[in-house]
């Protein structure tokens, strides 16, 4: 798919324009005179430029990294080369979850570009959360997304070669990790420009974090297995803003963090913003009770979350292992066979306490690092906001640092919906 | 120190003198007409060739890979990129713990070709151990080139950058790994036509083994670290055959397995040879306890081994750590520093845990896999032979499945010295 070498520019609109021109098949998907194309930019992401391109005939979302970090600046510069990890991912999801993924309509590495179908009428879903809408098809999608895009990378699925070619391919994405590494695993437990929390309600819980040697100790570990557990081929960012959706469609977009890491940081990823998404909806309620129902539906997609993702795993695992791991000569007849399914059991409670652990941190910082989400930052009143953060880092903490004392994702459940009226003292 | 491209081709005596000669460096060293060079074939390793060359002035070790694995021959081919490794590892090994590996004087990839120091009057540990030799620098040595060579290319010391560089470099020596995969986590425990033991003494422990499935469980678990825990640089083969000693000196040869793994399996790869040559010596001894002092001593290397190991490798984290695991900002203060003290034990429990299992391993792959070991095989009364190999498995399956349970390396060591003279009921 890629042009021939050129040089890197920023292709605003009429640079664009005459780009997709330049395509005879986009060219002709759009349809009609490039001149009457309308061309939008609507990223409103942290890292990169996204344009919706239409025309006579039909629509593409048009992506293209910047050399910086758009949220940030030309200060924070960024390598290009994310693009081409992402379009490596992409192409990796929609091969073995076709269908949850926007089809990839055209790549150039050189201008770190990417055209994708344009999803119509999908919404980001966390506005949909904030909205307090439910999606009764977002499990069964999510889970499917997750167990086969996470058992197919990995050592059950793959041989020991295979699985090392594909670490090495995503090695280089090093930067893209490095955000992570830092802003989830290190500047909300010290001092750090970037950080910004609710103040001063939440000066005391600030404090008290970066001064809370357990809780360092807990992020340390998940730090180092995050760096250095390359389980399976992960999106690497799949909270509620990377997914979009319509009533009865999911896709998950935005795969540019992606490499191999461990599996319970995507899966954390999504339980931590389902969770901060109930936290929230006290905060958004205009009458009391208003959105018990959408917080009743939310705690049971939580539950449903892990069930299912389990289920469907483990599904795979029994019956289509051709890894090398846990190798099936090594458990045949009844014996081996009942040995084996206890082991996958205790495989996937292992998997469970890494994913309490990694949605602590996703949760804890969105609450006092740089980059925050809509859930809390669109509840106006900040002592009201407050009370809802300080909600979700209570539980936060606990699944952190006794991650493994949670042994059901109902207990996590549970232990969010009984703080759900929970009183923070707060400071100021 | 490559040369332009050429065609691979094994070099025998005349064709290798021819080569050595066209190398100025090479040719002064060794000093003389070339025509007079003594060439040796002296490899007696499962892989490749080495020959060792002396000239008029000086004489050097030269390693060539063959396209296909010199124990099987033909049938089984291996890729000659495994020397481009070799090389590599060499290279950071000899940079990292000065002294305790060969120089390196030259290397040709298209030849799969090395040039090193020989090493001279050194000779294979393995063979020093079955001759009852004490080796008093050993510890000294061993755990210095373990604690560098794994703190330093670990994420304690280098950024997750610079660590996903070296993973990536060494991916593609997924062949050798496989071989390890293979040989030692997987077939001991199936019917593998490789296989063979000191039958038929050993049939029912063969057969115990096939049929165990905890012992299964826990070889998967520890297959599944070694295929997805890339902790550090490890040698991969660091049995008392990759070690050149002489009363003084300890040199850490053939680092063709290297790969970024978990540091477990290198510390149990030394742990396990010391523990063999410390069942075999019961059948070396020609009168009773005649071999006394050496085992004495081989039990105070076994534990002197893990603890200097520990100590050397803690220090260095106390003082050099500058990686992005456990930032030293999240410790700040007595209270930071006096957690992160305790965490850095557990981490070496873990790290001890880990090194039982492998050592585990690496034992029972000797005595039913392919590729023995002198220390057993030549204890020529196949009965007594039965006997001290029984001894080594009954320790092994216990460090295997209760890896934990195992808190210190005196325990291991005490476990051995339990077992020096238990009469197991053999077959036949």
């Amino acid at each position: 798919m890629a042009q021939g070498q050129e040089e890197y520019r920023i292709l605003h609109e009429a640079a664009l324009r005459d780009y997709l021109a330049g395509l005879r098949d986009l060219k002709a998907l759009l349809g009609g005179d490039p001149a009457g194309w309308a061309i939008t930019e609507v990223g409103d992401g942290n890292l990169n430029l996204v344009f919706i391109v239409k025309g006579a005939s039909g629509g593409v979302a048009v992506k293209q990294a910047l050399p910086y970090v758009r949220l940030v600046g030309e200060s924070w510069p960024l390598p290009l080369s994310r693009a081409h990890y992402e379009y490596l991912a992409l192409s990796r999801q929609a091969h073995l979850a076709p269908g949850l993924v926007p089809a990839l309509l055209h790549h150039n590495d050189d201008l770190a570009l990417t055209v994708m179908e344009l999803l119509e009428p999908h919404i980001i879903m966390r506005k949909g959360l904030v909205a307090g809408t439910q999606y009764p098809g977002f499990v069964d999608d999510i889970t499917t997304f997750m167990a086969r895009t996470l058992f197919f990378t990995s050592d059950l699925a793959l041989s020991a070669a295979e699985k090392k070619e594909g670490i090495a391919a995503f090695a280089g994405n090093h930067a893209l990790c490095k955000i992570t590494e830092d802003l989830i695993f290190t500047d909300p437990y010290r001092i750090a420009e970037q950080n910004r929390w609710t103040a001063p309600y939440l000066d005391a819980l600030a404090a008290g974090l970066r001064d809370d040697m357990e809780l360092h100790v807990a992020v340390s570990r998940l730090k180092l297995k995050f760096m250095a557990s390359p389980e399976a081929l992960l999106h690497g960012d799949l909270h509620t803003g990377s997914i979009m959706v319509t009533d009865s469609q999911t896709r998950v977009i935005d795969p540019e963090f992606a490499f191999y890491g461990p599996m319970g940081f995507d899966i954390g990823a999504v339980i931590a913003n389902l969770l901060m998404a109930y936290f929230a909806s006290a905060g958004h309620e205009r009458a009391p009770g208003e959105r018990q129902a959408f917080e009743v539906w939310l705690l049971a997609t939580i539950e449903n979350v892990w069930n299912e993702f389990a289920r469907k795993f483990l599904d795979l695992w029994r019956t289509g292992a051709s890894g090398d791991a846990y190798p099936v000569s090594l458990f045949a007849g009844e014996k081996g066979a009942a040995r084996l399914e206890i082991e996958r059991q205790a495989y996937m409670q292992r998997l469970f306490t890494d994913t309490v652990g990694f949605a602590a941190a996703k949760t804890i910082r969105r609450i006092f690092g740089l980059a925050h989400n809509i859930d809390f930052e669109l509840i106006e009143d900040p002592n009201k906001r407050a009370v809802s953060e300080a909600r979700a880092v209570r539980l936060a903490r606990a699944m952190m640092v006794e991650a493994a004392a949670f042994r059901t994702i109902a207990e996590v459940a549970g232990a969010a919906r009984k703080l759900r009226d929970w009183q923070p003292e707060l400071s100021g």
